[in-house]
C-alpha cells in the first residue's frame, strides 16, 4: 500500500502486507459475525477455527506428527526461560546450555535460579561473534535437555546446522522460527516469540513432543505447567495475535512453505553479505562461519557515520537499522516477511552512502 | 458501522466502535511511520508514547498517586493467580481468600499450592449466588493480604461495596475494572485481564502500590517478579493490546471518566433487572443484594426456552447471551463498552419473547 517503507526492525518486525490488508478489511466486522474478531469469545466456533487452522498449518509447514503439541502461550520467550526449567529441569538432575548471546545467557540464568544448569559451551570470550565448534562442547549425556538459541538476534550469529546431542534439544527459535527447515526428531521443545518471524508481539509459539512433555516435573503451578495447555484452551488466549499468526502461516504456505522461504532467505542474506564484504567501508561483525540469515550486523568506519547512516536511510524509506543498544553498529533484520526488494533497496542505499561518505 | 450487532459476550467482549474504526484507519500505516503499529519496536518513541499515555490515563481515571505502579503484563488473570502468592504469600505467613465464585476458587487453589492460604468466607453453599456478609468473614489480621474477586463473571454477583480489612486488599477486578469508582488506599494490588472492560485479550493490567511491592518475597524468577516490570519494559509487551487499551481509556475519559460510566452502568443494569423482575417468566439467579452490574444472569422456565432465546436473539442481532457452560441459563454482559441502546434492544426482545412463548 502507499506510504509503506522498508522495515528492518529486529522485532516486533515487518508483517506481510497482504496480512495487514486482510486485518484492515475485517474491521470492525469479521465475516458475517456482526462484530470484530477482537470481541468474540475464545470458545466460539470462529476462534476455534482460527486456532485449529494455525496449529494445522504449523504442523504442515514443519512436518510435525501427532506426537507434537502446538501451544500458543503468553509472556514472551522470556517467560519460557523460566517455564522450560520449571517443567524439565529435574530436582536431582541437570540441563546443558549453549551460551551464544544475551538471550541464551538470560535463559541460562533462569535455569540456574531453579537448579543445576551447566554451561556446555560459550562464545562470550569473543563478544558472541561466533558459534562454538561442536568439538569443544562439554555435553553431559545425562542432561535432561540441551538448550540453545538457534539465532542470536543481537549479535547476528546463527547455528548453521542443528546441534547433535544424545539428549533432546530445547530451542529458543524466536528469531529464526520458520525461516528454514528443521529436523523435528532432535527436539523435545521449541519456542519462539511470534514478533519476529510469525506474527505480532503477544503470543509465544511452543512446540512440545509428547514423550518429552510426559517427563515434566509434577506438581506445577497450573498456568506454568505445559500440560495445562496441551490439547485445550485453558484460559483466554491472545486472540488477535493468534488470528494474525494464522494469516502469516497461510501466507507462508502460499509462498511454498519452508523450502521456498529458505531459498528466498538465502538470497536475501547473500545479497547483503556480498555488499558488506565487497569493500572495507562496511564490516560484518559476526564471524563468517556463523553469520545469521535473519539479523545482519555490520559496522561503518566511525560511530558518527553509523548514526548518519541510520538517519539518512530513514529519510530514504529504510527504517529499523540501528543495532541493539547493547552492541551498537547497524543491524538489518531480514525476516521472512522482509521482501527481497527491501534488501535490494538497502544494498543500493549502501552503495550510495559509501560513494558519498566513503 | 453497518453490520454491527449488539454483543453481550462475557469476554473477550464488545469494544467501543470508535476505537475499532480508529484501529482500522491506522492500518497498514500508523501516523507518518510508514509501517503499522504491529511492526515497530517496543523501544520506539511511538510505542513509548502509547505506553505512557495508557498509564497516565489509568492513573487519572482511578486517582492513583505516584505510589502506584501500573504494569501491562501477559498470561491473563490466570497467571496472576500464581504470581500474586508467589510474590506476596510469605513462607512463614498466610493470606486470606474470599471464595465467591469459580475464579476466586482458582486463585485460592494456586495460592494453596504455594503456601498457607486460608478461606475467610465462601458462598459455595448456595452455588455462589451471593456475597457472604462481612460479619461472617473470618479474617486473619496477620494475613499478608485479603484476596477477593470484585465481580463474579460466571455467577453474576458483585461486591456492592469494597471489603474493609486491616490488611491490604488484592483484587481480581477482571470483570468490573473501571466500571465504577474505587478507594485505592485499601488495595495493595489490583489486576484485571483486559478482555472484558478495557481492551482485547492479551494484556493484563496490574496496579501495585509501592509499599506493598516492597514486601514481596525475594529472590524470584525474573519474569514473575513484579519488581522486574515496575517502571520499565523488561521484555516485549503485547504492543497491539496495549495500543487498544490506550484508545479505550481515552474513550472512557472522553465520556467523563468513572463517575460518568458508573451512572451509565447503573442505568443499564437497572433497566435489565427491572425487566427480569417484572414477570415470573424471567428469573434472576443472583440474590438481589449481590447482583452484578456487569454480568446479568437469568433463567427462563425451561432449558429449551433458554436455547430458543439464545437462537432467536441472535437472529435479532443480539449475540453472546448464553450463560457460562458451567452454570447454564442466560447471561447478558453489559460492560462499559456495551451501549445503553443494546440493553434497550435486549429488553424489547425479552418483552417480545415472553409475549410469544410466555
Ligand atoms: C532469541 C530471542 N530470545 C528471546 C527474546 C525475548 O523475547 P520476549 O521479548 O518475547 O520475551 C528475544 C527478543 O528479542 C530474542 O531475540
Ligand atoms: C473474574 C475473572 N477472573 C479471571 C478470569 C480468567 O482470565 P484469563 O482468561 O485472562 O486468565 C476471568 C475470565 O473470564 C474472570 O472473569
Ligand atoms: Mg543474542
Ligand atoms: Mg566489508
Ligand atoms: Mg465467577
Ligand atoms: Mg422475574
Amino acid at each position: 500500500a502507499s506510504g509503506r517503507v522498508y522495515n528492518f526492525s529486529a522485532g516486533p518486525a515487518v508483517l506481510p502486507e497482504p496480512v495487514l490488508l486482510e486485518v484492515k478489511e475485517e474491521l470492525p466486522v469479521y465475516r458475517n459475525l456482526g462484530t470484530s474478531i477482537l470481541e468474540i469469545s475464545h470458545r466460539s466456533p470462529e476462534y476455534a477455527e482460527i486456532d485449529a487452522s494455525a496449529k494445522a498449518l504449523l504442523r504442515k509447514l514443519l512436518g510435525l506428527g501427532e506426537e507434537w503439541h502446538v501451544l500458543f502461550l503468553q509472556g514472551g520467550a522470556s517467560l519460557q526461560f523460566h517455564q522450560v526449567p520449571l517443567n524439565f529441569l529435574p530436582k536431582d538432575g541437570s540441563a546443558d546450555y549453549l551460551i551464544t548471546g544475551a538471550w541464551a545467557q538470560k535463559a541460562y540464568k533462569e535455569a540456574k535460579f531453579l537448579g543445576n544448569a551447566r554451561v556446555a559451551a560459550s562464545s562470550e570470550d569473543r563478544n558472541f561473534s561466533y558459534i562454538p565448534d561442536p568439538s569443544t562442547w562439554e555435553l553431559d549425556p545425562k542432561a535432561a535437555y540441551l538448550h540453545f538459541t538457534s539465532n542470536n538476534t543481537i549479535y547476528g550469529t546463527q547455528f548453521q546446522t542443528e546441534p547433535e546431542a544424545e539428549v533432546p534439544l530445547v530451542c529458543d527459535a524466536s528469531s529464526d522460527f520458520l525461516s528454514r527447515r528443521i529436523t523435528p526428531e532432535r527436539y523435545g521443545l521449541i519456542y519462539a516469540g511470534a514478533q519476529k518471524n510469525v506474527g505480532p508481539a503477544g503470543v509465544t509459539v511452543v512446540l512440545i513432543r509428547d514423550d518429552f512433555l510426559q517427563r515434566r516435573n509434577q506438581p506445577l503451578p497450573t498456568m506454568l505447567d505445559y500440560g495445562t495447555h496441551a490439547g485445550k484452551l485453558f484460559n483466554t488466549p491472545p486472540v488477535f495475535a493468534v488470528y494474525i499468526v494464522e494469516k502469516v502461516l497461510r501466507w507462508l504456505e502460499g509462498l511454498g512453505g519452508l523450502p521456498a522461504i529458505e531459498a528466498i532467505n538465502d538470497r536475501k542474506a547473500a545479497l547483503l553479505y556480498e555488499r558488506i564484504d565487497r569493500t572495507d567501508f562496511y564490516r560484518g561483525t559476526a564471524e563468517p562461519g556463523a553469520r545469521s540469515k535473519m539479523n545482519v550486523t555490520f559496522r561503518l568506519p566511525t560511530e558518527e557515520l553509523e548514526q548518519r547512516f541510520v538517519a539518512e536511510a530513514k529519510q530514504a524509506g529504510l527504517i529499523g537499522l540501528k543495532g541493539h543498544r547493547s552492541v551498537g553498529g547497524l543491524r538489518a533484520s531480514i525476516y521472512n516477511a522482509c521482501p527481497i526488494e527491501a534488501v535490494e533497496a538497502l544494498v543500493s542505499f549502501m552503495d550510495y552512502f559509501e560513494q558519498r561518505y566513503g
